[in-house]
This record gives C-alpha cells, structure tokens and sequence, in this order.
C-alpha cells in the first residue's frame, strides 16, 4: 500500500474542494450575503491551507499506484471532501447540527438528494448553491474531475477511474486516462450549458435555472423550494423530464456521438432497455393515475416525469407520487433499484447490470437443458468475460447483502416499514424520495443522528458501488506489509 | 423431449396420489365423517382411474430422460397433484371455493402452510389430515417418493432427484438414485416416528401429535387450532422447537451420522453457519422482545420458538410476532429469505447458497485487489466448480427478479406495502405467516382470487426452485424437434 501517495492525492483533493468552494462564496457576494460570503472563504482557506500541509507531507518520489490504492484514495476522498464540505452549513447556522450538514452535503456529492431540512426556502443563496453544485461535482466524479485538470496525475490514473465510475465495465473511450477523463467533462459541461439556456429561454429566473441544471446533470434533485418543481411551469418541467433522460444514458454513447459512430449508438442493447423500460413504466403509470389527476395530459406529465426522475436516480418530483397507487408505486420502486445507464451520473443497480444478470439468467436456463452446451453472455455485440459475468452477479448479492444491513440496523426507528424500506433503498441507490415519511412531501429530518450517519454512509457506497468503501473501511488496506 | 414419458410418469404420479388419498380417508372413517369418506375414496378412484389411462396411453419403450424431462416431469406432477389434491376439500364442501382449496393445497404440498381459512377448527379430520399430510409428502419430494417406491423406474432418475430436490448442489448419496431416495425417506420415516412418540408422551393426543409432527416434518405448518401452537404446553413447544431445527438440516448429515463419519458432520461448514444464525438471532430477539412478555423464560421460548419456525420456513406460531419491534421483525424477515439448509425439508434460499454468495463476494474483494491472483471458492472442504458458482449466483439474480414480479402483479391488491411485500416473500420461501395482513394472526383469505392464484404459483416457483417451473412453462420445452 502506497499510503504517502493515497494521503498525497487527499491533500490535493482538499485543495481542489477548496477551489470549489469560492463558487458559492461568489454567489453570497452576489447577493449580498456577507457572513455566508466569509463562511465560505475561511472554510476554503482551511481546506486548502490542511490540504497544501497535508501533500507537503506526504509528497513522495514512488506515484506508483495499484487498484487497491485507487480504492482507498476514492473512498477517502469522497469522505474527506463531505467532512468539510459540511462545515460551510455548520458554521453559517444555515444547518445547525453537523449531522444534518453531513447528512445534506453526503446527499449532495453523491447526487442523492434527500434532505434532512422541512423548509429549505430559509436556506441562504450561498448554502443553496453550495448544496447543488455538490451534486454537479458529484455526478461526474470528483476524482475524475481532478483527473480532468492535473497534469500527468499517474500513470496508472485508470485505477482511479475504475473505482470512482460506476458500471460493470469502466474503459477509456481514448488511450490516456486523464484524456477521456477531459473529453467526458466537456461533454457534461456542454451538456448543462445547454440545459441552463433552456431553462432561461422559458422564463426560469437565472439562479433557478443553474441550480435545477446542477441537479439534474448531476441526478441529484436538491432543489429550492419545499414542493421541488411542481410550482415550475409546464415548459420547464418537461425540459427537466428530458435532460434528466439525457444525463442518464452511457456518456460514451455522447462520445461516439461526436466521433460520428451513429450506428454503435444505434445498436446499444443498454440504451434500447433503458428507453423501453421508461416509456413501458410512463404508458402504465399514465394509465393507473388517470383517475387521480383532471385529464390524460397531466397524468402523462406527472407520470414521465416522476418516471425520468425515478429511473434517473434525480429525484426531483412535481407531484405527490406517495397518494399514488400501489401499481405505480411499486413500477418507481423497481425503477429506483434498477437506476440508469452505466457510465452516465445516475445511480442504482445500472440498466447494463440489469441486462447481464437477464442474460445469465437465461443462460443457467439453456445450460440446465444441455449441460454440456458452451454458451456465451454477449453484451453490446462482444461476448462478455466470464470475471466480469461473475463480477456483476457478484456485485447483485453485495448490493442485496448491503440494502439488508442497512434495513436491520435502522429497525430500531419508530417508522413503519414502508418507510424505512424506501429509506434505505432510496439513499442506497442515490435516489432522494422514497414512500411515506420519506415521501416527497416528508424527508429525512425526523431521523435520529445515529440513522443519519448510517444513511449517509448508505449513499457513499451506494454511490462509490460498495467495494471501495469496504476496501478503505478494511484495517488491512492500511496495514503496511 | 420425450413426452410419452413425462405423461407416463404423470400417469403414475396420479396412481400415487390415489393411494395417499386412502389416509385422509381411513382418518374419515376413524372419525365417523361418512360424507368425508366417500369423498376422498371418489377422488382417489378418479386419480387412480385417470392415471392409470394417462399411463396405458402414454407408455413407451422409449424410458429414456435427460435433464429437460426431468423438470417437466417435476413441475407437471407438483401441479396436477394440486390439481387433483383440492377437489376434496371442495367436494366434501370443506373449502367451498375450489381456488381456496387450490391454494391451501399448493400450501400444503409446497410446505407454506400459508391458509385462507378464518377458523380452522371447523375443518372435518379427514380434511385437516389430508392438509397436513400433504406437507409431508411435498417436505421430501412427491417425485423422490415414488423413486424410492418403484422399482427400476429410470436409469437416468437423478434428473428426476435434481429437478426436485432444492439446494445449489444435488448429489448421490449412494451410487443408486433410487436407492439414495430410499436411504432419505427412511431417515424422513423415523426422525417423524420419533417426533410422534414424543409429542404422545407430553400428552398431546395422537391426532394433534400426527398432524403437527407432519407439519413439522415437511417444515410446512398448517395446525389444526387458529392459534397455532399457542395453546400446547410448553414442553410440546420446546419439543417441536428442537423438531423444527432437526428438519432443517441436510439430511445428508444424518447419512452421514448413520455411517459413523462424525467428523465430516462436525466440519460441515453449512450446518454451523446455520446454527450461528439461529443462536444469534434467539439471543437477540430474547433480549428485544423481553418487555412484551412477562419474564426472561417466556421471552427465550417464544423467540426459540419463532426463530426455529421461521430460518426452517415451518411457520408455526406460539405468539403474534406481528407486534414484536422492528429489530425482530426484520431479523425474522431475514430469516425467512435466509430459509434452512440444502437438502432438508427446509425452503427459502437456503444456507449454503448464502455462505456461497459470502464467498463470492470475499473472492470478488480480493479479485479486485490482486487482478491476477487465482482464487476459488471453497464449500464444505471441496473447491466449488466454477459453473456451481455462476449457478448460485444467477439463482439469486432469478430469486430476486420473480420476487419483484410477483410483488408488481399483485399490487392492485388494497392491503397496505408491507402486507403485500411480506405476503409475496413468505409464499415464495414457503414459510407461512408473514406481517400485517398475512401476520400470525391474519391470513391469505382476503385476497382476490387472483392473487390466490399468483400466490400459488409463487409457492410452487419457490418449492421447486424456479427453473423446473420456468422450463415447464415455456412452450418450446413441449415442441417437437
């Protein structure tokens, strides 16, 4: 274990938090929010004065680093990163307790968006932003950002990579690593440009529009007001239903976009599922709402959106999807298990992983009847390796293993089942809402602090795809040899 | 596909149950219920009259069976068998709706002993024998039965034995098929003999002790008192306690007690794993569930009690554990899932699997950190083959998938999130009980007929482990070549 160089790429982490965190101190001095402004800047000053010490100290010749230290620099800078990035609410008293703070920014980063606060209307614009933005550097991955800006980071950056993107099958859509890591980035900055202009061209005051375009880049779903979008026009909830589609889908599939490769796009198997899943989920809902809402416009609506915000892991909502039916609630339940695209900023299960474990199923089918048959998993055109098939039925059974922990522990709450079900399952996937008092117009508030932590740990591995947490939280990872 | 023998089987399996349908009627006559009686004999003469023309019809020279008959055989016989089975109850005007009768009998001979009846108690003898009865025979396999009955009945038999018997690994205990069958139903014979005489001599009276060492034999759990076991002594609890564990253990271990290899028992790696999770889960739920009752006894009994009902998928009760904590409850729910050991009587998705996924994911751990070690993964002393790995782990993929369907297709039901998600996993894993509406003290009566039906199919899915019933269904398994 190379730990001078794990501590090393912490230090520098922190200065780049510290870097980010001058973007909300700019938006408290734009509206003149002077004591948030100064929050702000001496949480970045410290952050990037213990960050600066922190990779002075550890600066060592041997960059070398294996899949192990890339575990352990993923986990600990995604805990690192929220342990400061909470002190901003703290200290500014716009979120008092700093389990909450932890709790919101955890949220954040991991582009969760459930919320421990009933009235986020009171929240300064500074907190705000800060709140929203985290989903923006979350989606993508903060690592891969650094990744994106540094200068020849390692050679081995892909080690990075791998743990901090989520999906089966992390590749480099070029042959350096910090390339692809650039290439990604630009397609997602392009891609929230786009979605703020819109957003604008509809009326939506500027600061709505980038908050709203952080959370669903991101598939978040902080937003800031107490109802989520359903106050935003109609215009502007459809665009939010597309864009939050858009940044559900396999980035790579925008890359081959680019390069032209229409035909590969064409013939993505995970894209196909996860379009067919949402307008299956979209006809059926529409349906089994009609009679709740006035006419079939409205039911489509509220259905494709909830359905896009669902799948998508964003989270945002126009409507109280908790009065729903049954039917429809349990189709949001599977779909907030399923998750979108690998390789895109959602969460969950991932639709490739879906799709794998369909085909392994039917594969144990045909090799129950010709046992001595050679069969083949093929995934996107390419016949699947054999460690990889094992690798996602693997990673199905700590995902279930993971999901059931977590539901023990947080039995000892007074809340009903339903609730602490879609608790855990709605942080676990990086969700936001879930049913009952974690519905859409409830949340995370009445939770004790210790339920708190374990939900904010829910979303980090969740997030970081369990295995670097259990890595970096392993004594031995650390151990020296 | 050799269908003439797959329908010749069936033909037999019809004559079978003619011949178990003379116990419920001995029981009638022993009790005096003359309508009763001629009842079961009218239906054990169509059985036996129906077979045997499905078996002169269907018989063929042609005996041989490979893997695919073997599971149309299994699925076809555990459905016809309920088929038939529930004409009794409706017949004899027991349960009246032949869609109830259907799903108690499914419930019987899938070893739930989940029931849609209010009040048990006004059932005639020969209809609670007959309910009971079943779960003795679906405990170790209707198919096994008749292997170890018949003579010479197949040489490719152990097609037959894997698509029955559960557990991710079917072997021989003996180089014979049939005469591994006989060895099981021996051991299955007088470990019942023995529960029997034990029960008689605490004073339960012998039609009580019959009918619940049956229940307790094939881990079913239908009773004959709407509450349960609540109203025996608590010697009989503790003696059906220590039954219940008994049959959830492979009885390839009491083979292996027979044949005086005690040492292999002592090293089974299942059997500690199960006994540490029944150990810990009493400890914690006595401690938990201590301010409900009035003393440490009670409380140790009744967790005992419930812990061996539920981890074995018996579903026998001595108090309603709906009102326990939340901490119970899950730990129950768990449990459930969890269900007993390979090769017992025992459902659910059985302990060997879970120590298996375990593994897998240790291995998937250290994969990741050491991307060119070789590792495998090692199960009661043996390395596992690498096709038994993928079969596990796809069987949890496939478990989890048909888990959700079922919960999706019933979800019009009104009954509230947790009654409808605990009603679909204890029909599934074949406990019994569940929470809420289908809690200790509820029941599946309620339901549409519909989902009596869905339910059915879910404990059958369950029984037979999935893919025999998938096979079965699928048309192109019954076409010609």
């Amino acid at each position: 274990m190379n730990r001078k160089m794990v501590f090393y790429l912490f230090g520098r982490i922190l200065q780049v938090e510290a870097l980010l965190l001058l973007l909300p101190a700019l938006t408290s001095l734009v509206y003149g929010e002077t004591r948030v402004l100064l929050t702000f800047l001496s949480v970045a000053g410290g952050s990037a004065l213990f960050g600066t010490l922190v990779a002075l100290l550890c600066r060592t010749k041997n960059k070398v680093i294996y899949a192990k230290e890339g575990f352990a620099i993923v986990a600990l800078a995604w805990v690192g990163m929220s342990v400061v990035g909470a002190l901003p609410f703290v200290i500014s008293g716009d979120i008092p307790n700093y389990f909450d703070a932890f709790f919101e920014i955890v949220s954040g980063f991991t582009t969760t968006g459930a919320s421990v606060l009933p009235n986020v209307e009171r929240l300064s614009h500074g907190a705000l932003f800060w709140r929203s933005f985290s989903h923006w550097v979350g989606g993508m991955g903060v690592l891969v950002f650094v990744m994106a800006i540094v200068r020849n980071m390692s050679d081995r950056s892909i080690h990075i990579m791998r743990a901090e993107m989520p999906g089966p099958i992390v590749g480099k859509l070029v042959p350096r690593a910090s390339d692809t890591a650039k290439i990604l980035y630009l397609i997602y900055i392009v891609l929230t440009v786009i979605q703020i202009i819109m957003l604008c061209a509809g009326g939506m005051p500027f600061f709505d529009s980038l908050i709203h375009s952080f959370g669903t880049a991101g598939t978040g779903g902080f937003g800031i007001k107490s109802n989520s979008i359903a106050g935003y026009s109609n215009y502007s909830q459809i665009v939010i239903t597309v864009f939050m589609l858009i940044f559900g889908v396999n980035f790579n599939l925008y890359y081959l976009l680019l390069i032209r490769r229409f035909r590969s796009v064409l013939k993505s198997t995970e894209l196909w599922a996860y379009l067919g899943m949402v307008a299956v989920s979209i006809v059926v809902i529409t349906f089994n709402i009609l009679p709740i809402y006035d006419n079939f416009n409205d039911s489509l609506r509220h259905a494709s959106f909830q359905v896009s915000s669902i799948i998508t892991t964003t989270g945002y909502t126009t409507t109280d999807f908790n009065v729903w039916p049954h039917l429809s609630k349990g189709i949001l339940l599977l779909l907030m298990c399923l998750g979108g695209c690998a390789g895109s900023t959602a969460g969950g299960l991932k639709v490739s992983r879906a799709v794998i474990l369909f085909k392994l199923i039917l594969r144990e089918i045909k090799k129950m009847l010709h046992p001595r048959a050679v069969t083949s998993v093929k995934f996107e055109g390419k016949a699947v390796e054999d460690g990889t098939l094992s690798s996602v039925a693997t990673y199905f059974a700590v995902y279930a293993f993971c999901i059931f922990a977590a539901f023990l522990v947080i039995c000892f709450e007074p809340f009903g089942f339903e609730s602490n079900v879609t608790a855990v399952l709605t942080t676990f996937n990086n969700v936001g809402p879930g049913f009952a008092t974690v519905g859409p117009m409830g949340g995370f508030g009445e939770y004790t602090a210790f339920s708190k932590i374990v939900f904010s740990f829910a979303m980090l591995f969740g997030r970081l795809e369990i295995f670097p947490m259990i890595i970096a939280l392993s004594p031995s990872t650390w151990m020296k040899k």
